[in-house]
């Protein structure tokens, strides 16, 4: 499937409420639980969101937009909502993506993006030339990828309560 | 994670707004796509719980409860969707799951199962030996799954689009 912008505004302004439906009010067993030492949790899946609101995607896009001399992107902090997310409930953090999110899509709106434009390129500093259209892209492919992570750490807390059920439910073991 | 009655509701009782969430109003390009031949779309997907409201959980858990003579449960027909969802649109399957969903939760919290009950044993053609426990935390584990499933399915069809950010994206290649 080619990226159109429209397809792909259509996912992203989705997906706040997808959490929400899926995690709001639910049992900290449910919403704290992960796959081990260094894993996610649906906590920390939604901590993670944010922090890509307010620091990667559209600050890239900013950047591959402007043209300027250094296109490098800053790396990405993969654990930063550790830190960002102490103290907060996962309602707070709902709301705050929910916010966050609808602020960069009004911000993405707003630009009006053209064919040029989203052939534009940045500087990815592992990944090297990546176009606009490609990190837009991939604003979405994320988000996605974090709602099936999302509901496999859940799934994955019943992998014995199931009992034999477990060999006809493959997200139990990925 | 031991089964818990209520952690379990919790779970499914979100799921029709979860998929209401993600896929109401998305255009049939997202929804009507696929991983090839013999794989589910999100459409799919939502006719596949509907299919397991109308012939598999409470089904299933009635034929424990009831502790009669044969208490074998129906094969289980992973592809009935494709003929019972024919001529409908998304939003009707999202509402009718919805409906379907309310109803089961309503007849599962009005039996106010015991320990014991939740012990008491059914057979499953291929499984064998399974107790109404296991199968309520089938029911929670398959609902998760195919949430993911579906977003999977969804992030894959950016595979190409995403371009070298590909190698980040596991979900791409799952």
């Amino acid at each position: 499937m080619i990226f159109h912008l429209a397809d792909g505004i259509a996912v992203l302004e989705r997906t706040p409420e997808t959490f929400r439906a899926l995690l709001a009010g639910l049992p900290d067993r449910w919403t704290a639980a992960d796959e081990g030492p260094e894993t996610f949790s649906p906590f920390d899946n939604v901590g993670h969101l944010i922090h890509g609101e307010r620091t990667d995607w559209i600050l890239r896009a900013r950047i591959v937009l402007t043209q300027g001399a250094n296109r490098r992107f800053e790396p990405y902090d993969r654990f930063a909502q550790v830190r960002e997310s102490q103290g907060k409930s996962l309602a707070e953090l709902l709301d705050e993506f929910a916010r966050l999110r609808a602020q960069n899509l009004a911000t993405l709106r707003g630009w009006k993006l053209s064919e040029r434009e989203l052939a534009l390129e940045g500087e990815h500093p592992e990944l090297g030339p990546v176009t606009l259209r490609q990190l837009l892209a991939t604003w979405v492919a994320h988000d996605l990828g974090h709602v099936a992570q999302t509901t496999r750490v859940m799934a994955k807390q019943y992998r014995e309560a199931v009992g034999p059920w477990r060999l006809y439910l493959p997200v139990l073991d990925r």
